[in-house]
C-alpha cells in the first residue's frame, strides 16, 4: 500500500509544516434518519462555529500561509450557503445525513474547489492540507482533514 | 417610583451576594416572523448554550447556593423540552419569535416554577434571583435576569 | 443622596431585564504614560475582543431587544475606527492613556451616540443600558456600563 | 430598610462603573461534609480558575480601575495560599465546606483585606465593589460579589 | 524500522480523516512523588475537563464516525471511575504519579478496551486511532493519541 | 525522497504519543509590508495567547513528557523578549513581516534551542516534536510544528 506523509517530511532543508486557522458560523435545521439517532430525527437545528486550518510546508515571500482575508471570505461564502436554511431541503445533500462529521467534509470540499480556482490568491498551491472543525456544542465537535490534491500529486512520488 | 435593590442590600450584617451557575444545552430549529430578521425569516435552528445563574444573599447550612446537582437536574429537564425539536411547531410558542432573548425569558420561567414548586430542595426560599443566559454562537449571546417571586414580596416591603 | 436602580425596579408588572450581546474585535498600538504601567510604557499592542451588551426592560413587538444585525453593524463601524491602528496618534485619544478600561469608556460613548441617532432602529429608545467588555488576554479583561442618556432622565424622575 | 445601590448612582457628572478583571488559578483538594453531596462527601480536588473583578465609579489619573500588575499579584498571593493543598486541613477552613462559593467569598475577603491594607497602590480607595468568580469545570461557577467596606460607610451616608 | 501513517494514506479512493470529539470532566484528588513536582508532592487536586476524539478514516452507512451518544456514555462511565475520589487510593494507579500525561493514556485505555469490547456499537471497527486530552486549567493541557489497537495490526500489513 | 513519521511508530511496544501543553501571552506592537496586507501596513498591535504542545513517544521514570514548571517557565522567558515591545524595531526580525505564523516559528525556534541547551532538565531528551500556536483573536490563529532536531537524526535512521 502507498504510503505519504503530509505532516513531517525530512529534507536537506528539514521538516516543518505552518498552520493558519480561520473562524466563521453557520446555523441551520436538519433532521436526520435513522435509529442510531434517537431524538435527533426530529426536526431541530444547530449552530456551528467552524475552524478553518490551512496548512503548508513553507511560508510565502509575504510571510504567510496564505491571505488570510482571502481565506476568511472564501470561508464566510461556504458558511453563507448553508446559514439560515434547512439543510433537509438542500438538492445538495439529497439522502444524506448532514451529520456534523458530514458537513465537516462538505465544507471542506468547498474550500477546496475555491482554493483549486485560485480564490485564496497566487500563492494557495503552497497550501498542503486543510482542517475543517465543527464545534456543534460547548461539549462536541467534528472534524475533517486530508491533504489538498493539488500538492497530493506531488507529495506522492 | 417604588424601587428596589436585590443586589446590595446593607444591614447591620452587612451587603452580600452569592451566585451559582450550571450550564447545559439544547439544539433546535425555528424561524422568525418579521421584515428585522432578514434571511432568519427561513427555517433555520441553533444550539444555545445555556447558563443559569442562582443568586442568593446568603449561603444555607451546608455552604451552598442551591444543591448543584438539584438545580442542573432541573435546567437539563427544561432544555430536555426544547432539544431536538422545532419550536414553530410548539405550541408555548404560538405566534411568538422564538429569539435568544424571548427564549433566555421562558427557561427562567420555567426555572423559577420549579423553584417555586421546591423541586431545588429546601434551602431554594433563599434564591433571590436568577439570571439565564443563551448562548447562540461564539459572537452573539442574549440573557433575561430578574428577582425571583418568592423574595419580590419581601423585598419590596 | 438621590439613587436610582436601573437593574431591577418593580412595578404592577414585576421587574425584569434582557440582554443581548454582540461581539467584533480591533488589533491596535499604543503606549501608557506613567511609572506605574512599567514596560507597557514602550510602544506595544493588543487585539482587543469587544462584547457590546445591550439590556432593555421589555422586549419590543418582534420580541427582540434591539436588532441585533444593525447592533452588530454599529460595533463593528466603531471598531474599525479603531482596528489597525496606533492609538497614540489618534487626536480624538490625545493625552490620554488608552487603557483598557478608558477604551471600553470610549466604545460605550461611541456606541450611545449612534443609539441616540437612531441608527439601531426604531425600538432602541427601549435601551435602558450598555455594558462594553474588552478582553485583553485570556487573563485580564475591563469593562464599562452605565444607564443609557436616553433614559437616564425618565428613570430618575 | 436602609438600602444602597454601588453600581448606578445619578449625580451632576451622571452614572457609570469601571470593571477590570484578572485571572488566576489553584488546584486544591477537599471534601464536604452532609448527605446533599452525595459522591462529593469523598475526598477529591478540583481546579479553580478565578477571576477578580474590581469596580470602580471613576478611572484615577492615570486612566485606570486599579495597577492591574498590584491587582493580579495580590490574588496570585491569596490563590498561592490555596494552590496544591488539601483544604480539610487549612485551620482558617475548619468546620466549613468548602464549595465553590464559599471560597468565592474567601478569596473575596482576603483581597479586600489587601486592598484595606492599601497594597493595590494609592488609587485602590477608589475600588467601589469586587467581584470574585470561581470556575470549577466548563459546566458550572460560583461567584461572591460586594460593595468594599472602605466604601461601605461613605455610600450609606 | 517499520513506520506507518494512520493519519494520511493515499489509494485510489484517496486520503481523509474524520474526527468526533465529546467531552467530560472528573474531580479529582491526588499527590505526586518526586523532587520535580516541588509544592504538587503535597496532597491537591484537580478538574479535569477531558475531550474523546475518535478518528476514522471513513463514515458509516448513517453519516457518523461513530455513535456519539454511545461514546459520549462511554467517556462519562470511565470517568465516573475517577470522578470524587482520591487517586493515590486507587489501587489502579498504585505506585505512579497520576500526572495529566499518564491519566490521559488511562482514560485512552480504558476506552480502548469499550471499543474492542464493541459498547460504542456496530460500526466502531471503523475506529482508527483515539486521542484523549485532559484540561487542567486554563493554561496547562495534556494528551495521549494512538491507532486503535484492532486496527494496528492492519494498518502495519 | 525519504520520508519519515514522528506521530505513529510501530514497534514490539506498540505506537504511542504524549503531549503536555502550557500557555502564555505577549502584546506587541507591528507593521506589515505588502499590499496584501491591506490596513495592517499600518502601525497595529496584537496580543498573542501562545500555546506551547510538547510531544514525547513515552513518559520519563517520574510520569511526565516533561517538567511542566521548566517549560512554562522557558516559554515566558521567550514571551518576555517580545512583550511590550514594537517588533518593527527588534533586530532579530529585521526585514521580516512578523506574522502570527512567522512568529510561531520564531517562539518554536527559541524554545527548541532551550531544550538543545538542557534548560527544560535532563529528561528533554526525549521530546520527540514541538507545536506553537498563537491566538490573535478569537477568529483567528496560526501554528508552527516539527520534529525536534535532537530527535531528527534518529527518528530519520
Amino acid at each position: 500500500m502507498a504510503c505519504f506523509v503530509i505532516a513531517y517530511v525530512t529534507s536537506p532543508e528539514g521538516a516543518f509544516m505552518y498552520s493558519v486557522c480561520v473562524r466563521g458560523h453557520a446555523m441551520i435545521a436538519h433532521s436526520f434518519r435513522g435509529e442510531l439517532f434517537g431524538p435527533a430525527q426530529r426536526l431541530h437545528g444547530a449552530t456551528y462555529v467552524v475552524d478553518a486550518e490551512f496548512r503548508a510546508l513553507e511560508l510565502g515571500p509575504e510571510g504567510v500561509v496564505v491571505d488570510i482575508g482571502r481565506a476568511s471570505h472564501a470561508l464566510s461564502a461556504i458558511l453563507e450557503q448553508l446559514n439560515f436554511r434547512n439543510l433537509d431541503e438542500d438538492p445538495a445533500f439529497a439522502n444524506q445525513n448532514t451529520t456534523t462529521e458530514f458537513l465537516a467534509r462538505a465544507v471542506f470540499d468547498r474550500l477546496a474547489v475555491r482554493i483549486s480556482a485560485g480564490e485564496l490568491g497566487p500563492g494557495s498551491e503552497r497550501l498542503a492540507a486543510l482542517r475543517v472543525t465543527l464545534h456543534e456544542s460547548h461539549v462536541a465537535w467534528a472534524a475533517y482533514e486530508a491533504p489538498l490534491s493539488n500538492r497530493r500529486g506531488e507529495a506522492a512520488r
